[in-house]
């Protein structure tokens, strides 16, 4: 039987706590949390989410087998150039960031290859617009896709190993370019994020009025909830990944308001809605 | 013990059908069933949906206490125009549209005070994606806001009527004026349609190429799934929505567009997007 792995998960919030209680429900693996923040600790401490909990990183990494980012995508790059000396070479380095393509152009110069540490950059499609240690889940990856973006040079048995990693706390692996990954979501996801702020802060506006907002109020329907649940998730995390992912969310944002400034120019034209039907019924499930 | 109501559901889809059998199991109106197409009325019987069910209106409204327009928003007022001198005077007349300006307005000709039929416009938030009576349900309407429009000459004691006939099937009725109403179901329900519609083109779109494909239906998480839920609805009971709501939902659809750009042009700016959560967390509840 090989001996426990060795994983420290550096962010110990949603997602980082998630991750320590699956890996505690489902692994044999040792868990260490590691945040700068002694109250963060404590928070994730009570919850269960790690076997040990550090804010000192040279008392975290030493001996680490796996070490997983879960701070926010900007942080990522920067923590890791400042860890890196202290991770064994073969040690598997993954992050669970919202945007690969920087993430995987960074940490190039952070680690090169041979004697040094893997990076393999991870996004497993999980949480919620909730944050923090308090809802964290041992299963909010089961069942989740979660993306790998390995680099050119990867080699195949440390994508096996993340693999196997996340299959471990019952998420499906799926491998995807940095790129595609990044367009992917920034149509799928961030995009989503920003039409809900964009709707909440029309009614808003149209609400000002107290009758109008009487009226917005008991007439919010379900499409509507469900149009702005995600405006309800941390701004601070998000401007982070929208900033990460600029590009193509603005390219995203642009071809949507074209369509959607088409369709109200064209009085919603029946082949168009056909069309939405169709992509609603087949798209997502075929 | 007054005699049971007679109660007429002109058209026996998602929302007549569950209206019936609400009617049916929570209070003791005699419900009659109306559609001009055979197979519904076969449909709906084998549901269970009403007591007896006509394709003929001739047969259907004589003695109806109670008649309730659930046909796609477009056909109710001329429908209403052909059976009005069947109707006797004091009868109560609503329909379950989900515009009202144009209603009221359009059967203001046709029940004109005295002697005639009353009519009031109601619109119960409920219904879904889905359609057809095979998808109705006795629950449907209960916990739901059902908004009614009287119009300026509406007699208290109808609309008292109206009031105890949603809460006979479990409904909370709001009073709302028609203008109101239809500036408020264009942001709150007919736009987040059309960004559906838009934001599920869009992705078709992008779709095109496989490998991009496989990564939108691989990451397409919670938010584009609520996103794009209501794209699945039927595309020809919405054009009928949109049209008589042009005005309003042009409007919607400008605001927010403008919104949405200016949150990408100007880089998603914090206070707009601690805005949009504190509308979440609030608005809705508050």
């Amino acid at each position: 039987m090989p001996e426990p792995q060795r994983v420290v998960i550096v962010g110990v919030g949603l997602l980082g706590g998630s991750l320590g209680l699956a890996l505690r429900r489902r692994t044999r693996a040792r868990v260490i949390g590691l945040s700068h923040r002694p109250a963060t600790v404590r928070r994730a401490r009570r919850r269960g989410v790690f076997h040990e909990g550090f804010t000192d990183s040279a008392r975290a990494l030493p001996g680490a087998d796996v070490v997983v980012f879960c701070t926010p995508v900007e942080t990522i790059v920067p923590l890791a150039r400042r860890f890196a000396a202290r991770l064994k070479p073969g040690a598997l380095v993954m992050d669970v960031g919202s945007v690969k393509g920087p993430i995987v152009e960074g940490m190039k110069s952070v680690f090169h290859g041979g004697g040094t540490a893997l990076f393999i950059g991870a996004h497993p499609m999980a949480g919620s617009e909730k944050s923090g240690v308090e809802n964290a889940a041992a299963d909010l990856f089961v069942g989740a896709t979660c993306a790998l973006t390995p680099a050119a040079d990867t080699p195949p048995a440390a994508l096996r190993r993340a693999a196997d990693f996340w299959r471990s706390v019952g998420a499906h692996p799926v491998v995807v370019s940095p790129s595609v990954h990044d367009r992917a979501v920034a149509l799928v996801s961030h995009l989503p994020h920003l039409i809900a702020d964009a709707l909440a802060l029309t009614a808003g506006r149209w609400g000002q009025n107290p009758s109008e907002r009487k009226a917005l109020r008991s007439l919010a329907a379900g499409s509507f909830r469900d149009a702005t649940r995600v405006a309800g998730a941390d701004p601070d995390l998000w401007r982070g990944i929208f900033d990460s992912n600029a590009a193509p969310l603005g390219r995203a944002a642009r071809d949507f308001q074209r369509t959607l400034g088409g369709l109200v120019a064209r009085r919603w034209p029946r082949p168009e809605l056909r069309a939405a039907q169709r992509f609603h019924d087949e798209f997502l499930r075929g």
